[in-house]
């Protein structure tokens, strides 16, 4: 892949390679514990127990709106890219509908859906084109649409969320490119901030990244460029504990560079083929940090698009 | 508009019309009770004590996915369209990136946001070209998209929401189109049903007309031919109340054809330019109904895509 | 409009208007000189014998492409914006179809038509939403496509191309922004270039301005913020000739800013609305004009498409 | 790839396969006559003597429209689809722009390029993922737009155009689906038709397959179902004679289903990475049969769109 270096593209220096899977990680991948023809991996872990309790965490009526605004000039992987139209049909030169006048705008988006605030379905990432549940692209992805995995089987995601500051476990305002959340930091995050981390968790990291698309000294290249975020440890102690989702403030969720050399986005496949679990992208928790919130009700209902691989979401956080 | 007769078009006729707006309208529209700059309106009213409120319906732990499954298939209003596409960019005859063969689905969406399950943004229905807040198209609506009202500034839905069954109040498993719920269906229906409607809320209309998109005898072109929905007494009585969001399992939320020969989505007009009230189309209430669920915590996050005016939803009912 | 500062964007700043056709005008568009239902204006000068004559001006089999090579970077009119994408469906981790293994690359175009080099139909440009035949909106121009004056009506245009070389006319290598093309520039020009200009030939004009493009200099904001080109008096001598269309090598084919202040594209409404002529903007004329080619046959064949009012072209001059 | 039976989907059956291309064919691709690097192929055949001939062939100035009105109801192979949209840019409720009040259509394209009358550029067509040249995706195809074989490269296709009527060497109305040209069926019927094959030609095979589209008795699923076209040994002898293009008046130009069972496509396959000759699909050839018009001027100027791999187009036949 080309870097493309423009203020709104992700900028991504990664070999692309030959190689094939391993026997071993196919073999995993198709053992999924939910049954092999399972749609939904960690959503499975939606209980209404579950539910309950995570009502529960309201107890300020507080909502947080995590999704950021997206938008032409939001840095995205390349190619991707959006555009967003508003006309009025047909009511240049009339008074619209009706005797009462009816007028009214709409909009047309052409683009792709994995930009700004986004949720990665089951059907995203792969290793060497293998996917969740063992699947190939002949069994589930032709162009006209994802036939299993699409995010319209995903009803949506509720569940407890944890919001970890990790600015606030390097003691920094803002957590440097590079930086890997391993699992000894997650561990020692929740425990200074006094959450547990339980299966069916939401579980989203704060860096205070997205300072630098709209903050004091904002700098979309270097937004772009890398980002702190999870590493392959941390990626496979979340999944240890079987979490539902992970989320964070940057726009790949894991750790850019990689922390092995000629590694690429290593902890998405740890979490998506090999374990069924969700991941949201450029979450805006900086309200969240800001209050200290670490334990709140997550309520993600992407749209249900038929086929649609990634979705661009507004998760509410409520406490 | 020219009536469009096909399995995926909703079918409409009603003249164009000229004419002009009625000074007491437009000085109505630019009254909003919550300042002429506000870019909200009802969603001003989503306190944090209504919210807290809200979650404190959730006693079951059941959660309730409001939104369809949106697709090419979809009925539309004619000319809306879409398409998705799934690709694998740039990995056709490699094995990816990284030496861990990170693959990966993308997806493209071309077409309108107002298909399907959708939410009408504040900047969707005028008179005679003037929108809420009094505002005309060259005040917010240029063909980039929103400057104001658009899906980016609202950061949510969240708050009580009330299904009425709409079916049980008229005594039948479908409501017939043409049907009008006037004041006095809704004062009867909430009696009947034992829940009161109060400022602030999300009230979600069941008719089952969702039933003819996939039911046991589907009838799309009938579903799209028209519709039951809210009448004019209707609107003005919940615009009196103050909810916060008016919804139903119909494609325009209100009675099509019109209470009154000539008048066209007059309902629209008084809940959103007159009201600032937020609109929600094509809500699957059916296993609301089923399980007779009228008061839940009712949490919407759309996408907050810039400048955008409508979006496709899928609401989270919680009870 | 406002005003767009970007690389790739064209630039122009001229009020919004309100005000009246005068009725003078509009019954002289009403009074096409070929019928109140024409669809092709002055395509209908495109004879067999005046065909004849340009394929008789190939002397020397020399082909000129007059299309520009068109892409998300081209200097566009805002909001304007396109996308390709390439991908191969379905053909991911097999050998494609049947037993010869038969792979292929598809693409998708998201975006506007009226991009680069471009041909504007007669449904582009109107006076106070008034067109070509006194058309309005309603009578042709809903938002699925125009049922009248589309570019699927129009089969082409062959005939005679005459190139005037308005940089050798000014003595200059290129011809600066603002310079107007009056009638007696074009008469002085075509007499000293030794061409004659005659009902039904294509006419383009040769400023070198594409030279911010792609030169030893580049400067496409210079490129975007203004233009040399048509002037009033010029649009009503080439009308008063007869010529089927007029192309330049500038993205708007008239002089901006206008030679009267507070005018925008008046050229565009004489030659259109008011005279049935087709325009081309941003041809690339430059070697012709290295060549001194003033006479050619000129044949455009743009894509059919249905109710498209323009079009990304690529006309094809033979000398 | 899955069947699509819709009115306007073209249906195909033919399993997708696994298999290495043979070691021959892929060192005959990479053997271009013209050079490793070459991106026009058998355009490079396009001389000044040729097209100089060619224009020899205008004695009557009779132009005719090859290219069909393109549309969202064209049958299209799947998933490609299209829509067009119009709108008024920022003009509804104002004048327009200036103070003569220039207002304008202006139009959106959302969609696959290769939909109705279209050229295949020489990046389409490959064998087991091997193009024209002997280059692969990573070489050429990166999802952002071609980086070779674009038909941004190609300046268009000027030559000498023939056109067999297939119709009348079959002696029928309209030639079956299935039914292959031979090389003896392509010599047969030009020496009865009075016209010799030469290098650098454009060869156009008229079946009268249209009128299922648009004939006195349309059948859109007939059409796309299966097709008469180019054969095997036909293909072979077009290549062996050096033309530039061969095209049809089917959606895919060659015999289907193939003349040999679990063939796909291997005409294409013959003529482009094999030969470099491009490829016209849904060429409108019933004025040219009804004129027993077999020799004219052929002018393709395809939008010269950037890294696009098809476009669809309009040649132009002049004689």
């Amino acid at each position: 892949m080309e870097s493309i270096l423009s203020k709104s593209a992700i900028i991504l220096s990664v070999c692309l390679t030959g190689g094939a899977i391993a026997a071993s990680t196919e073999s995993a991948m198709a053992d999924s514990k939910w049954g092999a023809d399972d749609q939904l991996g960690a959503a499975n872990l939606m209980t209404s127990e579950r539910v309950k309790a995570a009502a529960g965490l309201v107890t300020e009526g507080k909502v947080y709106s995590l999704g950021m605004t997206v938008g032409p000039d939001t840095p995205a992987f390349p190619p991707r890219s959006l555009s967003v139209t508003v006309l009025q049909p047909n009511q240049n030169g009339n008074s619209g509908l009706g005797e009462n006048n009816f007028t009214y705008n709409d909009d047309i988006f052409m683009g792709w859906l994995g930009i700004g605030s986004q949720i990665d379905g089951l059907g995203h990432s792969g290793i060497d084109h293998v996917y969740y549940g063992g699947r190939t692209y002949d069994d589930f992805a032709p162009a006209s649409g994802l036939t299993e995995l699409g995010l319209d089987n995903l009803p949506g995601l509720v569940g407890r969320g944890v919001m970890l500051n990790m600015a606030a476990h390097f003691g920094t305002d803002m957590v440097e490119e590079g930086v890997a959340y391993t699992d000894e930091d997650i561990k020692a995050a929740a425990s200074a901030q006094g959450v547990e981390l339980r299966e069916g968790d939401v579980v989203l990291f704060h860096s205070n990244w997205m300072e630098l698309l709209d903050g004091e000294n904002p700098d979309p290249e270097r937004f772009g460029a890398a980002e702190p975020g999870l590493g392959v440890s941390g990626a496979e102690y979340l999944a240890g504990i079987g979490v539902m989702a992970v989320g964070a403030d940057t726009w790949g969720m894991e750790v850019v560079p990689a922390e092995e050399e000629g590694q690429a986005f290593r902890a998405h496949q740890i979490l998506q083929p090999e374990n069924g679990i969700y991941i949201l992208e450029n979450m805006d928790t900086r309200e969240l940090a800001a209050d200290g919130a670490h334990e709140f009700l997550f309520v993600l209902g992407q749209a249900r698009i038929e086929g649609a691989v990634q979705m661009i979401i507004n998760p509410i956080a409520i406490r």
